[in-house]
């Protein structure tokens, strides 16, 4: 089965190992005639890439990311886009010693279970550099949104206990710290949780939350298809999540109907000859029986520590033989800011993709199409 | 698109509404030559079948399922197994006034959003009865693993602040209690928790907590179809829930690498001929990579308050002018133990679906069967 | 993998067999608001059903389907809609022979191959009932066709050699015929070979014509979704198709490319505001690089000869001992009077599916839309 | 919806317009352990290429592949595999007249229809380049049925009128031809048909044959996964095909019941320990029902004449004005020796993907491959 195709109307194919010739991605069922260039792109690919900080991997890579197809003077032409980083500073050497045993935290077993052997290199299909492929052709669902009037904004909630103040919430400031937090205080306090972290040779965790703004109602379908379901399994299918929860989440396990409950009030803002309705709170996160109500579209993702840490643990080798296993190389201490605008590409694919999956929802959008067809 | 088509191979298509003529399902893609009798789905829909206790809706309906394709003498042919349940008591007459507001909490709003108008009888397909469809595909799901030595178990973590406690957790006890806790203490004080909010005319949220034992390593695979991110995407689409997370989950977040890095250990239990590899701890609930471990599966589910409360709501009507709503009838206080079977059936159909996928994993697997082809 | 699931957005799910409870299918995919009764699949239904004429199969069957979901106040709800039609005669008394040995020209023994054992019973999942649900869900692409002012015809175009004129084609004679032949005196001419085959204790076969007239140009997806590839795919899915040809089909291959090609003209009749353009020819059938150019869309298949023959056939055991089978019971001579509203249901799905699909087709759609989304 | 991408569990995605920077497929769902190499797959693009003959299109390409990923040390990993060709002859300036005009049985027009625009330059995602990406795909399908046992082979079974004779036929013969014929006197005259044709700035038409032989019983899903409905839609999804048949085809359609069917007979060839059985004649061309039977797969797909002809033809510009046009360039006057290989590519891609579909399609082949995972 395909495992490296994700979404329904708008699908992307991803492909490409750490340590291969390039990494990329084919975007299949965008629309034609969205404006789209190579900078559209690389803007969010810049964020991914290590290299900006201390906290890093200073390995330096450009991560030029290059159109192979699909545009055309500009445009989107409605054929598949084919986008494409090459793999610059490959140096397998540094990963022999990871081939002859198992990583803690890692899928180098799993791998070996499955496929019987496996491309050992850098993590293979399960390294970091695999999400590229994700960050380009969220950008290009990122676009589309944008044509639509949806923006997508994604953060660094908490790392570790370090959580940031909804009062002191700054979507300025998330660009202004290297951890890709909101509140510059919290930045400041995880900058010396990360150093202590470092000096102890470990990693710690922490929690990503996302929002969709302008998003209209009535996206996503009802049973499996719900927008709440899809945007579950593009945020658990990020290497290193471990959570998902939406609008007040794993909060409400713990609240009553009352409370949990988003009165509908109405809306005086909606344009005129709507009936304007809105909800008074905000509790479901956006989503009411799995489809979007107009209100913001609200999740967090729950991120595990980064399993590469510099002190030597325990494991076996690959016959089941107990060793010791130093994990060479300088390392994330944590995998937050990062993996931040992954989470925010995932969330803009599957937004797009039920925007575009909701253009057969009813027979009124059919015939307001139909007035533009050639016949 | 298809909202109502779930799986890759094994794939299940639900159909029916609260209050139209019957509910169902169409199971594609299982395996010819798998034991199958009504009786095994029947023992499912039980567990989600109101009526039993106190605390769930006194409607009473027997819930009877019927096979009417792709079982021939007892065993399935590789032909779709499609079931149907009859809705006995049908009173649309109940549900009139639901059809001029909106209910908060519930999915009125966004289907009229969606859809234009909607089926406004008990919820139409929004309704708990479209659970029917996933329990009886999940029994097929459940009949497979069984013969492949693969549990899947499902009860009730918590309801409100009543939590069970591992120590005392005892499966056993699971279908002892109304709330299918496996823990009887837990459950006794669950059910002054409940005495009360029904009391108050109020509601409750839960989490739910599901296990898969004797899975292999090997099933789930790398990038999008990771088997994590498919049970996320199949919890987060049953109705009321809120939150998804695996192993340690949302606590991963604050935690230190080398705490939450499942050290790999020699497995001496293992069988003769093979590596014998195990995990000393299990924080990753079973999944490396998006891929079955070896170890047990865990993972939790978030439930809201059931949004159905005898309490006066504020609300609109579907013209946005301001009313209060007194939803009649009996009302179940808490979701958790209806959801239970469902969220365990919807577990059942990843795992066997992951299981089929995983036969075209690596080409031993296809030399095997070679040897069986007839040619 | 699911081999009973057909389409990408307008999706059925059939499933039934012979001599089951019942045959059905859950068409998931429907915009809403599509009005839609059962009388609306009912006269297809009849088209189909055997027992009209002398050269049919006379067991009497009713064939009445039941809407079981999906549709609401006479309009369709955007939920899956569940079509059922009950099996009344079954006799499995009269299939036992068929269990002990292949019958030539049918699946029996390929489905023992595939699946180890089949239900032997009046050919099980390979039967011809299996095509009530291709029509039942066909029924609704027809209604969704129609109101986007597209229809779908198919007729006989020739029995063994004798083949229809089309000087004398008129589509008011197709259903006066028992051939459903739009020519009547090459009905008549099929009439005497059909008492020949009767005569002969043998069968014949044929081809079935099919045209689409009213479809926009632009319909059809360049490269794997091209809408001759999935007519192609959907009519050499039906049991007794042999080919399939669009426009001229084999006879292009002995056409020169300046008699091929369909000359470009302008077009007076186009509407105020577009470009007129249409072709002054139709030899490629109304689709060019595998999208519909705003011709007619017309295609062909080959049909087989009925399989089950009265003659004394040769043939093998089960245990692949030689002996000789007699299939009991009256047959059809001919597949064509019933196959033909299966090719049209089939040719009404792929094109309803390819209308939704284009519906993502360019931003302007998705613009057209926009203005009607409630935000 | 995603017009590019193909396959169930073995999925190819292809990507890349004839003046873009290059054209590639991604190949996801290969099983792991597959030894392949660049010149594997070269072997089949060289087949493709331009520049061999008198009869093709002379502009010299190298079209030399790269695999960017998913090969590790000369083995499939599981992963997505990449592969990729650079186009080294983008002459844009060539193409500038199309860009205003409709050429007559090009898919412009329909491009223009569907998109709003197109890449006009060289016929963008319709061009013949396009297909690179198929034979690559198909290279890996070839080299999976290699192993299995399994070859398929495609020529040119006629030109125009001049047909290959059955009894000349011999395989070695098809690459000692520059029309890939079986029959080396049919290639003679074919060759001065072909002479004929460029003298009168003309193209012919023709039609391919395709064999596959080894194929176990057992392949194909009953319904609509069909193995001879998906290679009707695999073959009429390449660019200039207009029919497809199998077996006796459109023949059939002129047969009777007792001479169509296929008798059975004991085969004493078969291993011991199972029954064996064969078919004492192959109309079906080795399908029936939908399920590949043992004997050898024969199909045929009818190719239209290249619609690129020098001689001036009317048509009209985008603006609805008639005009006439000359397509400059040297044009093939005949489109099979390019498309055999394409033909070839796509029926090993749907035999290789019914043979994964297969793997799960009895109880038994479970069991057999759950002794091989790693618990």
């Amino acid at each position: 089965m395909a495992g490296s195709v994700f979404g329904n109307i708008l699908r992307i194919s991803t492909w490409g190992e750490s340590h291969g010739a390039a990494v990329g991605v084919v975007v299949d069922g965008c629309p034609a005639g969205l404006t789209l260039c190579e900078e559209d792109v690389q803007q969010f690919l810049d964020l991914r890439r290590p290299g900006q900080s201390l906290f890093t991997t200073p390995r330096r890579e450009a991560d030029a990311v290059r159109i192979m197809s699909g545009v055309f003077e500009g445009r989107t032409t409605g054929a598949p886009i084919s986008m494409m980083v090459m793999n610059t500073s490959q140096r397998p050497a540094d990963y022999s010693a990871i081939a002859a045993c198992y990583r803690p935290g890692h899928a180098d077993y799993t791998f070996d279970a499955k496929y019987g052997f496996r491309d050992y290199r850098g993590g293979g299909r399960s390294s970091g550099r695999e999400t590229i492929g994700r960050v380009a052709g969220g950008a290009v669902a990122l676009r589309l949104l944008q044509e639509m009037g949806i923006s997508v904004t994604a953060y660094t909630k908490s790392i570790g206990p370090v959580s940031i103040s909804p009062e002191k919430s700054d979507d300025d400031e998330i660009y202004r710290n290297a951890f890709y937090m909101p509140d510059a205080d919290a930045a400041a306090r995880a900058e010396e949780l990360i150093k202590e972290m470092m000096k102890e040779q470990d990693s710690i965790g922490g929690v990503i939350e996302c929002r969709a703004d302008g998003v209209p109602a009535g996206l996503g379908d009802p049973v499996f298809e719900k927008i709440s379901a899809n945007l579950a399994k593009a945020v658990c299918s990020v290497g290193a999540v471990k959570g998902f929860e939406i609008g007040d989440g794993f909060g409400a396990a713990l609240h009553r109907g009352s409370e949990n409950n988003d009165p509908f009030i109405p809306d005086d803002s909606a344009a005129a000859g709507r009936p304007g309705i809105k909800k008074a709170s905000n509790h479901a996160g956006g989503v009411l029986g799995g489809i979007s109500d107009g209100s913001r579209i609200c999740f967090r993702a729950a991120v595990k520590p980064t399993p590469s840490i510099s002190r030597t643990q325990r494991t076996v080798t690959k016959d089941g033989v107990e060793t010791d296993i130093n994990i060479r190389g300088r390392h994330d201490p944590v995998i937050m800011p990062r993996a931040v605008v992954v989470i925010r590409s995932m969330a803009a694919l599957v937004i797009a993709d039920a925007l575009l999956m909701n253009m057969t929802a009813k027979m009124d959008y059919l015939r307001a199409v139909y007035q533009k067809l050639p016949r």
